[in-house]
């Protein structure tokens, strides 16, 4: 397998590179990242281009034997070009135009822009389209991070206009989707249309969600530029990619992976002023969008944090055992290379603190002793583990659009889409049950259960897959706020949960919006549930059961009694309806009975403690810094991958520890 | 009386339009608002008028008995418009120009701008103004909300200029009156007077206190345009209004309402983001400022919330009972006329979750049920009962140009207007004391006590006119921070506190502004303080008493043993002056003993539970959703107007019941 | 010595000034500030200049014998100036034109301003120039404050690319300079260079901190180019100064104060929504580097808090005591003249609750009963006081580039520049050791300690220095995060702290940036600090003692029993290194043990009371508003200068008293 690391050659003197390279053939790396902002260095002026920088970084190192990456540099549009076309720049908000200086200073809706990507791009491809070691290539970097997703300015306005003129045909199409006889926001020439800029209330909503869309699209079109020149002229063994961030941003991951052969991804579980490490399952449950970008298909961690990170605020710093925990994590849940950020901190730029593998002063220690082990401990059985499948027993619903429509409205001041996604997704994880991200482009066979989140956008040819799927005897979990909204981000007509009545067995006819710091309070009343108490937090639905059974009600307030929590049988099948948001211990319970109703194989462990099982592998990573775990294996005799020891029954992890099982 | 809806037929398909008018019918509904976001339907494009649609709901809505208040719609003009004329966007401090894309998109200083109102509300008023069931206008919607109320562009600053070349005559007097020889801020020439953008430090705070008089006259005069071109075209039967907000925004309710029939007000006792209404004695203040707009004319609820609301965050679900209580007290407060927002909550637009009487699925249900429960509680006594008479037996000052200079200069981080405002009005709400809202354009005959808060912006009228009301035997009672400013924002010359030195028999030789956070303490001294301790926060007034007497002291600091709280002897009358932000359970007992020493009715209730008398009726109302009351009646044997009961005695009210009792 | 008053004889009217007059000469005053905001009154229109109204007010003040200071007016350009010339006005870093309507409104790479000031300045120093009673100049005022350090307009941007280029000479020279290489921000043309106008991401850290020191460049040759104008004009005798205001903006006071005669600074221990005044060490702080501008020259308190202070809020209200307390501790740290601000509150203007001796009524009360105790107090000892020598027993360095640099990259969510800086200057103030402010410029001999808190910015000369100066055995202390950054604000390439490394007998491999909220925890294992425990926050270092023993470890988490305190051998010296930020108790601890070590006198007080010894002077303040405090005097005996008692061993403090001794 590969693993290797992101190097900047410019940023150091030719004469240190023979020790980088001597020093990663010592580490063990088999492939580099090159070259993804060095759009000046290889154009220094307009028309006249320069690889023999890369080159020769090039040669150096793939005559070590190491492969190489490319990225296209044009997130870093350079000086001369904004000089000549400074209508380039994208635009904030308020209509001030964003400055040189920094990174990803373009708009996507730039036709100028794509003249000059088309350019580089291709003198690039032809350039290096054939090299024997270059085996891939990065497009741009990270696509709409920072808030580069969305441009108001007047070319953005125009390719806004065109766009919707392409997507309704006529005005009367595109009033009716957004609703515009509200305050008199009819339009009557393409041309009147904005983009939401700053207004003294907020704009439509349907408005909005189509701006995202527009966003979205633009920056796949755009990436469709750069693999059709790339494509046009690179070996048919050179594969493409890009990292892309997962943040709810207006970027379509999933219609852009179409024109890609991998998704890459850039695992950050800790930045610049964060305290410390997002959740285990929120890293986890990045993995699994990953991977179901490209429906099940392995991808590359491009940038794999390997020290302390951040640009003016640094964050917690990585204990030891954490690039080992973070890389294990990775490959367990579908990673099948790893790129290490960054080979070593540089000097200079916004990106000083970004610690690498070795820091400012390029001394190998602890880090690059780390990093050996994790590489020394992968030698024997690396390439089998990736090549095991992952069999996902249980699916989560993640869309995008359904990500920015919420982000639109969020409804309550107590909600974040994403706290709220992973509230469901964490009992599954803390369960170790293996789970696929899924959309309405997936096939939801063979999932014991499937979960639908915050489904606020109904999807309906999601909701037909979903039927069909009860019908026919799955598992399905629908949560509060579900099925509201219609694609065009109108709230439906029909009593709620809308097109999701019939499955869930229910009705809601009021629901109550709470605030940060409000809660009522539920009870279990069935099942498992039986006995146990939880807050509810962000949001209650007062439920009406149809046809469904009661598993948990409301104790407070008006509605105390009402249902909060109901089950439903639909054709061979069984639907959930969770009301509100409700604590981890409650929602874990519910959670299990579903799992193991629906048939599905939990392993219980401790708090933090993940384990994920790919044929004859099993992975156990304990994410706690300072609890030592017990795990009960499976059945079976096991050896560990790394020590070549024999285990059976118990294995015993060390806080941070990490372990590759192969079972005999 | 009038009790109706908040409608907009153009959101719906017109084969919906006669199920909504029979479910009106059957509601008890008599009045509908219509058409105040309409612009763009009956001007499609410019110049060309086509009420057809209006036209067509109104016969559907009158055929059936229901009555009509049109709106004019000039709070959206629509998107032709701002294509052709962009320049009637308003601008913020900034200097950003605000986009098209929601509501009151428009500078109410665009000579443009106001040439379309012109045309707009004539040709409206041509064609509707002869309609019998038609019975009164709304002006536009909500002047100023939003900050809508100010405007900072180029049109802005020449209006400005013109504004006060008018009002000072000369550059020598309005330099004199704003003091511009500090920081050389003389003016020379008109065209230099700057609207109040951006700066690196504060502009003179006479400067912006003149651009908040002059924003407020702008719409007046603005307002006045609409009103001139209806009445030149309508009947003298039809009415007309503007739905008010009372927020401190640069808008004089008072000055616009001249032109007015009456005064509307939009009753929005919570809203998006709000975990819970406002107070019930912050409600009813909003009350007396409507019924003290016109001088103690009733006045309509435009917009009655009837479900949650919010734009994309929504706010408390109004509890059962909700509804009928926010009725009882605005009719008990002056309220003749309740409109209820809204209909029926819109599948589209940015007010997708202001919910009304039917939710988006349109089908009546807890609300539409408690909406008829209080038409029919009012069918029988409602006529009689807006007809009584309000006797306030207090007064409580309050003038929108004191709130805007208190906004300009909060002197402390732990001041805010509306809370110190609240803080000596909510004593006088909770002992059951008719109070109204009094201004300098107000007569004092008749009223036991006049309360005057944070009379920062001292009114040389309206002191003139305490002084004659003392001296004839009134009671006057002052708070911290009064008597400081000049009408044009000069801190007085004369030691504090100015002009009402006098009167209260003090001076104020220090003061010390209290942080958030900060406080000193307060022993009562005298009468029924004695005894009683509260921290005092906000501010510290430390008062020297001349002919005086003290009735609190401070606790500590070094101003230990000064005095707080004093009441003085002038002409026949009493004068007290509160020096500092006292906590509600002593300022509740020093109020107490002001109104019975000067002969105005206290009823004692429990806590949030309110209780109007208006001639023969006595309704009371139980803000609690959780504490049942107990209320003592007055003398006297009473009817319950809904259930035709007999009480005498004690009336049980549960917890959110509303009850009208009438005395036989 | 002067003591005198800010006085706006522009504000009053003039039949109001012979009692001002008559008051300041019974108060004792004999200096007055006058001017420095007159530029409208002394050139009411474009070049035609009218002194009338300050002649007849000086003529006034001196006839009573009170001398003058002037003001150059440049801080408020005039109306006329500003309409005709636009362009003047600074700009934000969103690119919004800043108004005019308060002031400082200008920004100083305007050519055209540039030459407005020559005209004004000249005028006025050719009028006042050779008049006796003028003693002196105070260039404009206040330069760099609110945010009118730096300005990004066009003119800004033409002014910074000729700094760079005269700085670099050749592009190459820049590009390698600020790394550059990094995301392709490579520099073709002088003129493609931004100012640091808003990025999406963050600006290169190497452009930043160029773009202060050309700020402060900037401001040093604007106010070069005022003191050549007045040199070119006045007579020997009177003094140039500027009021500098030390707070972290991109002013160097230090360039700037050589072409003054003497430093001149405001001195606000509180100020507008403050709840308490700042620590005395941070007050004391602010006077070292007064001193230390200029070499330890006495310098004038130019603005000297005389009453509650804020613009649209009031800040706390100073004590009475206060007055003289801060004055004694200003004369006391080396100012030998006090300006009182102001005379008088204003009636307007955004200046209004700046309260001044007298307040608004203009009636001596107990401020001016206090300035007059004041100022009566030294009247015998008063000009021998400021005479003596102030001989500092430790030097604290404090370099303006320093922090910049850290403003720039705080590093860590927890970490403030000045917090920090305190941090280790507080120890010093609380055991009454005098100190020093140092930089690169100054000469280290004769110090016992030198401490060299959070030297990020590595200066090569001043590290010399200190190498020199612990070499031949001087004692010097450095902190976490210390040379860390090369002059052009690189990172060094040296394993850490850098060029430190030989000296504090350390490296350190490995460090942790703390968020606000996290801590680990210290144990002191030697000397003093044997048995002392403390939380460690802001930063950890984790060291490798190579030479140094070991003072305290860290006590938690992986790095537990790493170093974090460290003390070496150096030459002749001492070199200690602090790596993470302790509590008060384990610092002051650590600080006097090396005090002792190194010989200095270190005199223990009760918290809050300071002292400090000037030859036979010793002044005592309590800094306490509630705690009495008694003094251990040093040997002899002593009279209380105001009182002319006699004192010997104890000295007895009231709260907030402060008292100058004189030993026999």
């Amino acid at each position: 397998m590969y693993i290797g690391v992101d190097y900047y050659p410019e940023q150091w003197p030719e004469t240190r590179w023979p020790e980088d390279v001597r020093l990663m053939k010592e580490l063990g790396v088999n492939v580099v990242r090159l070259a993804e902002f060095g759009w000046q260095l290889m154009e220094p002026e307009e028309g006249r281009c320069d690889f023999s920088l890369y080159d020769r970084a090039i040669k150096l190192l793939t005559e070590s034997g190491i492969k190489v990456v490319l990225g296209t540099p044009t997130a870093t549009p350079p000086a001369w070009l904004i000089q000549k076309h400074p209508e380039i720049l994208p635009t904030d908000e308020n209509g001030v135009q964003i400055s040189f200086g920094a990174r990803r200073h373009y708009t996507v809706n730039s036709r100028i822009f794509r003249e000059y990507t088309k350019k580089i791009v291709t003198e690039m491809a032809k350039h290096y389209g054939q090299h024997p070691d270059v085996i891939g290539w990065q497009t741009d970097n990270e696509y709409g991070h920072e808030k580069s997703d969305r441009s108001y300015g007047e070319e953005d306005r125009k390719a806004f206009q065109t766009w919707l003129e392409k997507k309704y045909g006529t005005l009367d199409q595109l009033n009716e989707n957004w609703g515009t006889v509200f305050w008199s926001q009819t339009y009557t020439d393409w041309s009147q249309i904005p983009v939401p800029r700053k207004v003294l209330q907020e704009h439509n909503p349907s408005l909005l969600l189509d701006f995202d869309r527009f966003c979205a699209d633009a920056y796949t079109s755009y990436n469709k530029l750069q693999t059709d020149c790339l494509r046009a002229n690179i070996s048919k063994d050179q594969f493409l990619t890009h990292n892309f961030v997962y943040t709810d941003q207006a970027i379509n991951q999933w219609d852009m992976a179409e024109d890609l052969d991998y998704v890459s991804y850039d695992n950050y579980p800790v930045w610049g002023g964060l305290a410390e490490p997002v959740s285990p399952s929120a890293i986890a449950h990045q993995h699994d969008l990953c991977r179901g970008t490209k429906n099940g298909k392995g991808y590359w961690v491009m940038e794999e944090l390997s020290g302390a990170q951040g640009w003016s605020k640094i964050g917690y710093l990585p204990r030891p055992g954490h690039i080992k925990l973070w890389t294990y994590q990775a490959i367990s849940r579908g990673a099948e290379a790893i790129v290490y950020f960054r080979w070593r901190a540089a000097h200079f730029g916004t990106e000083e603190f970004c610690h690498g593998i070795l820091d400012h002063d390029g001394i190998p220690k602890r880090k690059y002793n780390e990093v050996k082990e994790v590489i020394d401990s992968l030698k024997e059985h690396g390439d089998d583990w990736i090549a095991s499948k992952y069999e996902a027993q249980a699916a989560v619903y993640y869309d995008t659009e359904n990500a920015w429509a919420w982000n639109i409205q969020p409804q309550s001041s107590a909600f974040s889409h994403r706290q709220e996604l992973l509230r469901h997704y964490t009992p599954a994880h803390k369960l170790n049950v293996a789970t696929d991200a899924v959309n309405s482009r997936s096939s939801l066979e063979g999932y014991k259960a499937v979960f639908v989140p915050i489904y606020f956008l109904e999807n309906p040819v999601f909701t037909e897959k979903l039927k069909r799927y009860a019908e026919n005897g799955g598992t399905v979990v629908f949560s509060y706020r579900s099925g509201v909204k219609k694609p065009n981000n109108f709230v439906t007509g029909q009593t709620l949960p809308g097109e999701l009545t019939e499955m869930t067995g229910i009705t809601i006819n009021e629901y109550e919006s709470l605030q940060t710091g409000q809660q009522n309070k539920v009870n279990g009343v069935k099942g498992s549930l039986s006995g146990l108490e939880s807050a509810a937090t962000v949001w209650c639905d007062l439920i009406d059961p149809v046809t469904a059974e009661v598993l948990a009600e409301y104790d407070d307030c008006f509605y105390k009694g009402t249902a909060a929590v109901t089950k439903n049988k639909y054709g061979k099948g069984t639907v959930y309806y969770i009301g509100t948001a409700l604590e981890e211990t409650m929602l874990t319970a519910l959670y299990k009975e579903i799992f193991q109703e629906a048939g599905a194989e939990v392993i219980e462990t401790e708090k933090e403690v993940e384990v994920v099982r790919r044929e004859k592998f099993l992975s156990a990573m304990n994410h706690s810094v300072d609890h030592p775990a017990e795990i009960a294996l499976p059945e079976g005799n096991y050896i560990d991958c790394a020590t070549n020891e024999k285990i059976k029954g118990t294995l015993k992890l060390a806080p941070l520890a990490s372990v590759l099982l192969k079972k005999e």
